[in-house]
């Protein structure tokens, strides 16, 4: 399986500290040493850092802890290969563009048969994921029932909502999505999510020993929402996804949720975890 | 305007020497400030860095010449803006899917007013440069033209030829195009190549005191093509492209080589300099 991360903000903010704690899994505390990406957003362009290499001892991954890059958005993902092999190709995020901007997707989770199920359209996998397949197969859907990006922020995320389910049905599918505006997070069975702002306070990361004092380095108005499959923390109070969930971030808070029923699903609860 | 670069061999190779040269015109040998990119292809997957600063003094841009990536086709571009303000969305090289592969461009001169004459169709730009706009044309070109990606190499680089010479009717059209398998080199005004192959020699750049023996870090089997914009180094022999011409390598040679009149461009002539 694999592990997301995701930053959504209000002003340009660095993933540095929940990004050291993420990489810790990519092959120290994790098992997610398939590979690892790191996307950064700049309005609708994005930027995507690829390596096939673990995250934990990578160079790259240590340049961009030690060279910050300031972003509205970001999406990341650990790999730890199901079906696929160790290449470029099959390392996500993916990205492909459609109506002018980018959309960059990240999966966590296996979908099976998809490709007997549900036919390419405009966009085509570059490598053999399921995944890069499922991503191909949701923007189509999107671009074949708008004619441009949405004006209805509504219909845009009810038709990802849509389509996230219909495809969920053919495995799990926790999914990051961004189009420069938005961060869609599906929740099929594990993700969790926490919006920091005024009053800050301190944060310990679960996997390093290191902690931050975010009143020091925010101005009282920033807003930070950060997503991940498990609490990176562990002395905040992480939001837990119900499966069949999407979460909807925009300005550093959740302006929507939407949820569907997981076929095979556990019975949805909330809960929260310090 | 900006400076292209390319490399395309027949074994994986770091681009580190040429892309040290080629840096220092981003900013300080050359006045190309505006942001760079350098992409490196991994088969039909390419991943590309990107910044908007300029790349002499790009912390990234020195992380890459000293943890090299060997690859068999790599895209660089360092950008002096025209039109398009300094921005992600701006900075070359572009990237797009199309049948299934990553398609890598970046332009040096400018196309004027091809909005008004060529309609975009499943390609949109994210930024606003003339030249994406212009990538989008040549893909969408390439797409109507070809169910997939063509079984005739000859056909794709014909086509390519021909679209490359109705855009640069427009203006000045040089580019860098790969598809993961060639490299499309276009001169409309200045371009020029070199295919390093044994016996290697020594090499010195033109714009850096820096030197290598490619006879210590090569094999005999080994063959580089490198384009670019004027040549990186001051002792080798380079190869200038005729006006209107497409150099299509493959396996680190030219392959094929097309020549189609440039409206208003000077009478084609062959040269080499030292």
């Amino acid at each position: 399986m694999c592990e997301l991360l995701g930053m959504q903000c209000n002003t340009p903010t660095d993933i540095v500290f929940s990004f050291t704690g993420f990489a810790c899994r990519g092959g120290k505390t994790g098992p997610h040493a398939d590979g690892w990406g790191l996307a950064f957003y700049e309005r609708r362009a994005a930027r995507i850092f690829v390596e096939t290499s673990p995250c934990a001892d990578s160079p790259l991954a240590a340049f961009l802890r030690q060279h910050s890059i300031k972003t509205e958005l970001a999406i990341a993902h650990i790999r730890q290969k199901t079906r696929g092999q160790v290449k470029l190709a099959n390392t996500h995020p993916f990205q492909r563009e459609l109506w002018g901007r980018a959309w960059v997707f990240a999966h966590n989770g296996k979908v099976h048969g998809l490709a007997r199920k549900k036919k390419l359209g405009r966009f085509r996998p570059i490598g053999d994921t399921d995944s890069e397949y499922a991503f191909c197969v949701l923007l189509e859907a999107l671009r074949s029932g708008f004619a441009d990006y949405p004006t209805s922020a509504r219909a845009l995320r009810e038709a990802i909502a849509e389509v996230g389910s219909e495809i969920s049905a053919h495995g799990t599918f926790n999914f990051l999505l961004g189009d420069g505006e938005y961060l869609y997070a599906r929740c099929a069975t594990r993700l969790c999510y926490i919006v920091r702002q005024a009053p800050f306070g301190r944060a310990t990361l679960a996997d390093e020993e290191v902690s931050v004092d975010f009143s020091a380095v925010t101005t009282p108005r920033d807003r930070v929402a950060v997503v991940a499959t498990t609490p990176l923390t562990r002395d905040e109070v992480w939001t837990h996804g119900v499966p069949g969930s999407l979460w909807v971030f925009r300005h550093g808070r959740v302006v929507a949720a939407l949820t569907s029923p997981e076929r095979g699903a556990q019975p949805p609860r909330l809960r929260k975890s310090a």
